[in-house]
């Protein structure tokens, strides 16, 4: 197959790197920035670089962008897109982009099927990428009405590339689990780190400051981008969150050991009950 | 040296096995269920089962117990320490235990040093410990005015066994600062398993929720009294975590973007002048 990435991110360059690695399809990739295309076609990471006229000849385009970045590229390039190409993007939020990129497949006459790689580093753009990013993980596929046959193609092409798990669901459905397994880590985090201790935690921590503290890093661009896309289950788990970490806050300022026990209890069994 | 080490936890069972296999100190080890202890004698991870007796001999003896208890051991056991025998433990928590084990170590004129090896894992028991476990890890000193004599004895066993960093600090200062980098987490990882979304992860998850989530299998006997031990120092910890948590929360539910980037920012800004 002729596929085209768009956008050479972390995610974009991934892709680029493990179809060229693990598969023999044909690889186009296009970079606002067009020495990172360059430098991904030295590399031997692309084919070639897509140009508007490749565009036309690709079966599947990936669209690797920010979210609203994905819909502007298709609204100014919707001529260079075949009909019956499938196209799919990679964003973290399902429920606004969709319906927009559902929209123009209708009025263009491509097939859209949204879906969401999960998977990722602390840190991003193309120098990070790598074929393997993708081993063992989960593409979220959403299909929004999309034929069988072009769910089923991008399925096949993931588990090709490494990837484990192909689960379906609603936009809605994985803005929700999202918004609880991605976007609150990363916030998280950044709420984690402005502790006053954490100049001077060197020599004072371990495993557990590395981990909840990893994604602090963040690209606040993308992500505040994501997070306001995805508000309303976002503050819903927040507050679920605060909420929790109230009650624990509650039983050890009021030095009651057993409802405290049993609050930590509640955690580890649930986490237990996943086998984990 | 002739090491007793009391208690074959994760801990207690690690530093048998990284004196036997790194150093040619002889190791005795004690454990309150004896099967535990012989199991160790069969692995090699002691020259030999401690008994009152043999702990008369002890140079060096690590409390590898739960607080409260490696305090109610010494004080059994006093008679077995010899005059000027290094006594330190393993306590996750200083304040609170430090100042019995000194007040006893003055009484029954043996050496005490506070001591906190920062390493563990989600799990716990001897089964689980191993050599390497203090690899490149913190080694917490809690002089508490010992002679500095005793203090290097243990930093140069803590060096021989892996550990790289043997900061020393007072036993406030260990507390307030292990309240944020280890306390802190693992009250947030129960509370977040708590969200009604986490039984229905799985495809939906990557490395964000494994990092957060991953300590949520919490010993809560031990961990319930760690915490209310360092209550004040780990209750001001949450309150400032909710406060941060509570406005990103805000701003994300007040849609103002520019707000929120900020807020993420400044926790990107920690974390990379931090060089991580």
């Amino acid at each position: 197959m002729r596929i085209a990435v768009i956008g050479l991110g972390i995610i974009g360059g991934s892709l680029c790197k493990a179809f060229r690695e693990y598969t023999g399809h044909y690889v186009m990739g296009y970079n606002r920035t067009a020495a990172v295309a360059q430098r991904a076609l030295e590399l031997g990471a692309v084919h070639e670089i897509c140009t508007p006229e490749a565009l036309k000849t690709a079966d599947v385009i990936y669209l690797c962008l920010y979210p609203q970045a994905a819909v502007n590229f298709v609204k100014q390039y919707h001529d260079c897109i075949r009909p019956g190409c499938i196209v799919t993007d990679a964003a973290g939020i399902k429920t606004a982009i969709c319906s927009q990129l559902k929209a123009l497949a209708e009025e263009y006459g491509f097939i859209f099927v949204g879906s969401h790689p999960m998977a990722g580093k602390e840190r991003s753009g193309f120098e990070v990428s790598e074929a393997s990013l993708f081993n063992g993980a989960s593409y979220i596929l959403v299909p929004c009405g999309a034929p069988r046959m072009a769910v089923d193609t991008l399925k096949k092409l993931a588990l090709e590339i490494g990837f484990t798990m192909t689960p379906e669901t609603t936009p809605e459905e994985h803005d929700r689990m999202i918004a609880f397994t991605s976007q609150l880590p990363h916030v998280l985090a950044c709420a984690y780190v402005m502790s006053p201790q954490c100049p001077n935690h060197k020599g004072y921590s371990a495993g557990s400051y590395r981990d909840v503290s990893r994604v602090a890093r963040i690209n606040e661009t993308l992500w505040s981008e994501l997070f306001l896309e995805n508000r309303e289950p976002l503050t819903a788990e927040l507050d679920t969150l605060i909420e929790n970490l109230t009650a624990i806050r509650n039983q050890i300022s009021g030095g009651n050991q057993e409802k405290l026990k049993a609050l930590l209890r509640k955690g580890r069994k649930i986490k237990e009950a996943l086998g984990e």
